[in-house]
Protein backbone atom coordinates (compact mmCIF):
# COMPACT_ATOMS: atom_id res chain seq x y z
CA UNK A 1 0.00 0.00 0.00
CA UNK A 2 1.38 3.68 -1.07
CA UNK A 3 1.81 5.96 2.03
CA UNK A 4 1.67 2.70 4.33
CA UNK A 5 4.52 4.48 6.26
CA UNK A 6 2.94 8.14 7.01
CA UNK A 7 -0.53 5.99 8.13
CA UNK A 8 1.62 3.96 10.53
CA UNK A 9 2.77 7.31 11.57
CA UNK A 10 -0.43 8.92 11.58
CA UNK A 11 -1.63 6.53 14.09
CA UNK A 12 1.00 6.74 16.31
CA UNK A 13 0.50 10.32 16.85
CA UNK A 14 -3.48 10.08 17.16
CA UNK A 15 -2.53 7.83 20.32
CA UNK A 16 -0.03 9.88 21.26
CA UNK A 17 -2.53 12.43 21.44
CA UNK A 18 -4.99 10.30 23.12
CA UNK A 19 -2.32 10.09 25.75
CA UNK A 20 -1.92 13.59 26.01
CA UNK A 21 -5.88 13.86 26.96
CA UNK A 22 -5.29 11.36 29.65
CA UNK A 23 -2.31 13.49 30.76
CA UNK A 24 -4.70 16.99 30.92
CA UNK A 25 -7.75 14.42 32.93
CA UNK A 26 -5.56 12.66 35.63
CA UNK A 27 -4.27 16.53 35.91
CA UNK A 28 -0.23 15.94 35.03
CA UNK A 29 2.69 18.62 35.16
CA UNK A 30 1.58 21.57 32.28
CA UNK A 31 5.26 21.45 31.66
CA UNK A 32 5.08 18.22 30.42
CA UNK A 33 1.99 18.24 28.68
CA UNK A 34 3.81 20.70 26.67
CA UNK A 35 6.50 18.63 26.07
CA UNK A 36 4.51 16.13 24.37
CA UNK A 37 2.98 18.43 22.66
CA UNK A 38 5.77 19.61 21.02
CA UNK A 39 6.92 15.86 20.54
CA UNK A 40 3.50 15.51 18.58
CA UNK A 41 4.05 18.20 16.41
CA UNK A 42 7.97 17.07 15.41
CA UNK A 43 6.36 13.72 14.64
CA UNK A 44 4.01 15.62 12.18
CA UNK A 45 6.47 17.36 11.12
CA UNK A 46 8.48 13.67 10.03
CA UNK A 47 5.05 12.63 8.21
CA UNK A 48 4.94 15.90 6.30
CA UNK A 49 8.70 15.11 5.11
CA UNK A 50 7.93 11.59 4.15
CA UNK A 51 4.92 13.21 1.94
CA UNK A 52 6.92 15.82 0.71
CA UNK A 53 9.24 13.84 -0.52
CA UNK A 54 6.76 11.23 -2.21
CA UNK A 55 5.25 14.32 -3.76
CA UNK A 56 8.40 15.69 -5.23
CA UNK A 57 9.87 12.28 -7.06
CA UNK A 58 6.07 11.26 -8.17
CA UNK A 59 3.51 14.72 -9.23
CA UNK A 60 6.02 17.36 -9.22
CA UNK A 61 8.55 15.72 -11.23
CA UNK A 62 5.79 14.59 -13.87
CA UNK A 63 4.07 18.17 -14.02
CA UNK A 64 7.80 19.57 -14.47
CA UNK A 65 9.15 17.67 -16.84
CA UNK A 66 5.29 17.81 -18.48
CA UNK A 67 4.85 20.13 -21.63
CA UNK A 68 1.94 22.60 -19.59
CA UNK A 69 3.97 25.30 -18.47
CA UNK A 70 0.51 26.56 -16.28
CA UNK A 71 0.76 23.32 -14.44
CA UNK A 72 4.86 23.13 -13.77
CA UNK A 73 4.03 26.77 -12.41
CA UNK A 74 1.62 25.33 -10.63
CA UNK A 75 2.65 22.81 -8.95
CA UNK A 76 6.59 24.60 -8.15
CA UNK A 77 3.92 27.72 -6.70
CA UNK A 78 2.36 24.60 -4.38
CA UNK A 79 5.80 24.21 -3.11
CA UNK A 80 6.60 27.74 -2.15
CA UNK A 81 3.21 28.05 -0.13
CA UNK A 82 3.43 24.70 1.89
CA UNK A 83 7.11 26.16 2.70
CA UNK A 84 6.04 29.55 3.36
CA UNK A 85 3.42 27.76 5.63
CA UNK A 86 5.50 25.31 7.50
CA UNK A 87 7.30 28.60 8.28
CA UNK A 88 4.22 29.54 10.39
CA UNK A 89 2.85 26.24 12.71
CA UNK B 1 -13.39 20.12 34.76
CA UNK B 2 -9.87 21.80 34.89
CA UNK B 3 -8.59 21.84 31.33
CA UNK B 4 -11.62 20.89 29.72
CA UNK B 5 -11.10 23.66 26.57
CA UNK B 6 -8.03 21.77 26.03
CA UNK B 7 -9.28 18.54 25.84
CA UNK B 8 -11.91 19.39 23.82
CA UNK B 9 -9.67 20.81 21.13
CA UNK B 10 -7.05 17.45 21.60
CA UNK B 11 -10.26 15.21 20.62
CA UNK B 12 -10.93 17.42 17.47
CA UNK B 13 -7.17 17.08 16.61
CA UNK B 14 -7.37 13.52 16.86
CA UNK B 15 -10.15 13.16 14.45
CA UNK B 16 -8.19 15.42 12.45
CA UNK B 17 -5.72 12.94 12.17
CA UNK B 18 -8.36 10.28 11.58
CA UNK B 19 -9.29 12.24 8.63
CA UNK B 20 -5.51 12.53 7.52
CA UNK B 21 -4.84 9.19 7.40
CA UNK B 22 -8.21 8.48 5.19
CA UNK B 23 -7.01 11.24 2.62
CA UNK B 24 -4.02 9.31 2.36
CA UNK B 25 -5.66 5.70 2.53
CA UNK B 26 -7.70 6.99 -0.93
CA UNK B 27 -4.65 8.70 -2.24
CA UNK B 28 -5.96 12.50 -1.95
CA UNK B 29 -3.36 14.90 -3.57
CA UNK B 30 -0.09 15.11 -1.55
CA UNK B 31 -0.09 18.85 -0.99
CA UNK B 32 -3.63 18.80 0.38
CA UNK B 33 -2.60 16.13 2.78
CA UNK B 34 0.70 18.40 3.81
CA UNK B 35 -2.09 21.57 4.45
CA UNK B 36 -4.16 19.12 6.81
CA UNK B 37 -1.16 17.88 8.67
CA UNK B 38 0.03 21.85 8.61
CA UNK B 39 -3.65 22.93 9.86
CA UNK B 40 -3.49 20.46 12.73
CA UNK B 41 0.11 21.68 13.81
CA UNK B 42 -1.60 24.98 14.36
CA UNK B 43 -4.61 23.46 16.23
CA UNK B 44 -1.95 22.11 18.34
CA UNK B 45 -0.02 25.34 18.56
CA UNK B 46 -3.81 26.60 20.25
CA UNK B 47 -3.38 23.97 22.98
CA UNK B 48 -0.05 24.69 24.15
CA UNK B 49 -0.79 28.54 24.30
CA UNK B 50 -4.04 27.45 26.40
CA UNK B 51 -2.16 25.08 29.16
CA UNK B 52 0.98 27.83 28.96
CA UNK B 53 -1.18 30.24 29.92
CA UNK B 54 -2.65 28.57 32.76
CA UNK B 55 0.62 27.46 33.96
CA UNK B 56 2.20 31.10 33.76
CA UNK B 57 -0.96 31.90 36.68
CA UNK B 58 -0.56 29.02 38.87
CA UNK B 59 2.44 26.75 39.51
CA UNK B 60 4.71 29.20 37.68
CA UNK B 61 3.30 32.46 39.93
CA UNK B 62 2.88 29.89 42.69
CA UNK B 63 6.44 29.05 42.91
CA UNK B 64 7.88 32.79 41.68
CA UNK B 65 5.94 34.20 44.97
CA UNK B 66 6.74 31.30 47.26
CA UNK B 67 10.11 31.56 48.85
CA UNK B 68 12.42 28.57 47.59
CA UNK B 69 15.02 30.15 44.92
CA UNK B 70 15.50 26.92 43.76
CA UNK B 71 11.98 25.73 42.71
CA UNK B 72 11.56 29.33 41.61
CA UNK B 73 14.75 28.81 39.31
CA UNK B 74 13.27 25.79 37.74
CA UNK B 75 10.13 27.30 36.93
CA UNK B 76 11.74 29.93 34.82
CA UNK B 77 14.47 27.62 33.45
CA UNK B 78 11.26 25.18 32.13
CA UNK B 79 9.41 28.20 30.36
CA UNK B 80 12.87 29.08 28.93
CA UNK B 81 13.14 25.39 27.53
CA UNK B 82 9.79 25.07 26.21
CA UNK B 83 10.41 28.60 24.46
CA UNK B 84 13.50 26.82 22.66
CA UNK B 85 11.90 23.78 22.14
CA UNK B 86 8.77 25.70 20.41
CA UNK B 87 11.58 27.06 17.95
CA UNK B 88 12.25 23.71 17.04
CA UNK B 89 8.78 22.10 16.28
CA UNK C 1 21.02 42.68 -11.24
CA UNK C 2 19.70 39.11 -10.47
CA UNK C 3 18.14 38.85 -6.42
CA UNK C 4 17.83 42.63 -6.44
CA UNK C 5 15.02 42.26 -4.02
CA UNK C 6 16.41 39.68 -1.91
CA UNK C 7 19.69 41.86 -1.19
CA UNK C 8 17.39 44.64 -0.48
CA UNK C 9 15.75 43.01 2.40
CA UNK C 10 19.06 41.97 3.03
CA UNK C 11 20.32 45.00 3.89
CA UNK C 12 17.00 45.94 5.40
CA UNK C 13 17.71 43.39 8.33
CA UNK C 14 21.09 44.00 8.87
CA UNK C 15 19.82 47.66 9.70
CA UNK C 16 17.09 46.42 11.72
CA UNK C 17 19.32 44.04 13.37
CA UNK C 18 21.33 47.37 14.10
CA UNK C 19 18.55 48.95 15.85
CA UNK C 20 18.08 46.06 18.04
CA UNK C 21 21.31 46.50 18.80
CA UNK C 22 20.73 49.63 19.92
CA UNK C 23 17.90 48.91 22.03
CA UNK C 24 19.77 46.72 23.99
CA UNK C 25 22.22 48.88 24.79
CA UNK C 26 20.03 51.64 25.74
CA UNK C 27 18.76 48.91 28.31
CA UNK C 28 15.31 48.72 26.33
CA UNK C 29 12.32 46.61 27.61
CA UNK C 30 13.56 42.99 26.94
CA UNK C 31 9.46 41.96 25.48
CA UNK C 32 10.22 44.91 22.77
CA UNK C 33 13.50 43.39 21.96
CA UNK C 34 12.16 39.79 21.71
CA UNK C 35 9.23 41.14 19.27
CA UNK C 36 11.65 42.93 17.38
CA UNK C 37 13.94 39.81 16.57
CA UNK C 38 10.98 37.95 16.19
CA UNK C 39 9.83 40.79 13.02
CA UNK C 40 13.83 40.30 11.75
CA UNK C 41 13.21 36.41 11.57
CA UNK C 42 9.76 37.50 9.95
CA UNK C 43 11.76 39.35 7.13
CA UNK C 44 14.52 36.83 6.89
CA UNK C 45 11.20 34.19 5.99
CA UNK C 46 10.38 36.65 3.55
CA UNK C 47 13.69 36.49 1.64
CA UNK C 48 13.96 32.72 2.27
CA UNK C 49 10.77 32.83 0.08
CA UNK C 50 11.84 34.74 -2.52
CA UNK C 51 15.15 32.85 -3.11
CA UNK C 52 12.82 29.26 -2.77
CA UNK C 53 10.61 30.34 -5.32
CA UNK C 54 13.74 31.79 -8.16
CA UNK C 55 15.55 28.38 -7.77
CA UNK C 56 12.26 26.14 -8.14
CA UNK C 57 11.79 27.96 -11.74
CA UNK C 58 15.42 27.86 -12.51
CA UNK C 59 17.92 25.68 -11.34
CA UNK C 60 15.45 23.07 -10.06
CA UNK C 61 13.19 23.17 -13.23
CA UNK C 62 16.17 23.21 -15.18
CA UNK C 63 17.61 19.64 -13.35
CA UNK C 64 14.25 17.91 -13.31
CA UNK C 65 13.63 18.71 -16.95
CA UNK C 66 17.37 17.17 -17.68
CA UNK C 67 18.65 13.74 -18.55
CA UNK C 68 20.74 13.05 -15.29
CA UNK C 69 19.12 11.27 -12.73
CA UNK C 70 21.54 11.40 -9.91
CA UNK C 71 21.15 15.24 -10.81
CA UNK C 72 17.10 15.14 -10.46
CA UNK C 73 17.51 13.66 -7.24
CA UNK C 74 20.15 15.91 -5.82
CA UNK C 75 18.07 18.82 -6.55
CA UNK C 76 14.93 17.20 -5.29
CA UNK C 77 16.73 16.29 -1.74
CA UNK C 78 17.81 19.45 -1.21
CA UNK C 79 14.01 21.14 -1.18
CA UNK C 80 13.23 18.06 1.06
CA UNK C 81 16.28 18.88 3.37
CA UNK C 82 15.53 23.05 3.43
CA UNK C 83 12.09 22.23 3.83
CA UNK C 84 12.93 19.52 7.00
CA UNK C 85 15.75 22.79 8.17
CA UNK C 86 12.95 25.38 8.01
CA UNK C 87 10.66 23.32 10.41
CA UNK C 88 13.57 23.96 12.92
CA UNK C 89 14.05 27.19 13.17
CA UNK D 1 27.35 46.27 30.33
CA UNK D 2 24.49 43.69 30.54
CA UNK D 3 23.68 42.30 27.38
CA UNK D 4 27.13 42.25 26.29
CA UNK D 5 26.58 38.53 24.65
CA UNK D 6 23.43 39.20 23.39
CA UNK D 7 24.91 42.36 21.76
CA UNK D 8 28.30 40.55 20.42
CA UNK D 9 26.13 37.48 18.68
CA UNK D 10 24.06 40.28 16.87
CA UNK D 11 27.04 42.24 15.67
CA UNK D 12 27.88 38.25 14.50
CA UNK D 13 24.22 38.09 12.72
CA UNK D 14 24.75 41.20 11.14
CA UNK D 15 28.10 40.32 9.67
CA UNK D 16 26.57 36.66 8.90
CA UNK D 17 24.05 38.51 6.69
CA UNK D 18 26.09 40.90 4.68
CA UNK D 19 27.55 37.62 3.65
CA UNK D 20 24.53 36.46 2.73
CA UNK D 21 24.15 39.45 0.90
CA UNK D 22 27.75 38.81 -0.71
CA UNK D 23 26.99 35.47 -2.09
CA UNK D 24 23.54 36.53 -4.03
CA UNK D 25 25.85 39.32 -5.50
CA UNK D 26 28.61 36.11 -6.63
CA UNK D 27 25.52 34.78 -7.74
CA UNK D 28 26.03 31.61 -4.99
CA UNK D 29 24.15 28.72 -5.55
CA UNK D 30 20.15 29.32 -4.04
CA UNK D 31 20.14 26.42 -1.65
CA UNK D 32 23.49 27.08 -0.19
CA UNK D 33 21.70 31.16 0.33
CA UNK D 34 18.86 29.55 2.01
CA UNK D 35 20.84 27.36 4.61
CA UNK D 36 22.94 30.54 5.25
CA UNK D 37 19.94 32.53 5.91
CA UNK D 38 18.47 29.56 8.41
CA UNK D 39 21.85 29.29 10.70
CA UNK D 40 21.53 33.45 10.77
CA UNK D 41 17.16 32.87 12.13
CA UNK D 42 19.19 30.25 14.77
CA UNK D 43 21.58 32.43 15.51
CA UNK D 44 18.86 34.70 16.17
CA UNK D 45 16.61 32.76 18.16
CA UNK D 46 19.65 32.08 20.75
CA UNK D 47 19.61 36.29 21.05
CA UNK D 48 15.93 35.33 21.73
CA UNK D 49 16.48 32.47 24.41
CA UNK D 50 19.26 34.79 26.27
CA UNK D 51 17.14 38.13 26.37
CA UNK D 52 14.10 35.92 27.46
CA UNK D 53 16.22 34.23 30.61
CA UNK D 54 17.20 37.80 31.69
CA UNK D 55 13.64 38.76 31.26
CA UNK D 56 12.41 35.95 33.56
CA UNK D 57 14.83 36.09 35.92
CA UNK D 58 14.29 40.05 36.29
CA UNK D 59 11.19 41.96 35.07
CA UNK D 60 9.32 39.34 35.50
CA UNK D 61 9.96 37.96 38.80
CA UNK D 62 10.01 41.51 40.29
CA UNK D 63 6.47 41.62 38.63
CA UNK D 64 5.27 38.37 40.00
CA UNK D 65 6.56 38.80 43.31
CA UNK D 66 5.38 42.33 43.46
CA UNK D 67 1.72 43.02 45.15
CA UNK D 68 0.35 44.70 42.04
CA UNK D 69 -2.19 41.98 40.61
CA UNK D 70 -2.71 44.12 36.86
CA UNK D 71 1.18 44.22 36.54
CA UNK D 72 1.67 40.80 37.40
CA UNK D 73 -0.94 39.41 34.57
CA UNK D 74 0.29 41.92 31.98
CA UNK D 75 4.15 40.67 32.26
CA UNK D 76 2.62 37.03 32.34
CA UNK D 77 0.34 38.54 29.13
CA UNK D 78 3.36 39.39 27.31
CA UNK D 79 5.43 35.61 27.80
CA UNK D 80 2.24 33.89 26.12
CA UNK D 81 2.16 36.72 23.62
CA UNK D 82 5.77 36.00 22.82
CA UNK D 83 5.73 32.25 22.73
CA UNK D 84 2.81 32.43 20.32
CA UNK D 85 4.81 34.98 17.93
CA UNK D 86 7.79 32.47 18.29
CA UNK D 87 5.43 29.72 16.73
CA UNK D 88 4.94 31.66 13.83
CA UNK D 89 8.38 32.44 12.88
Amino acid sequence: MKHENAIHRLKNVEGHIRGIERMLDEEAYCIDVIRQIQAAQAALNKVTSIILEEHLNSCLTTAVRGEDPMERERVLKEIADVFDAANKV
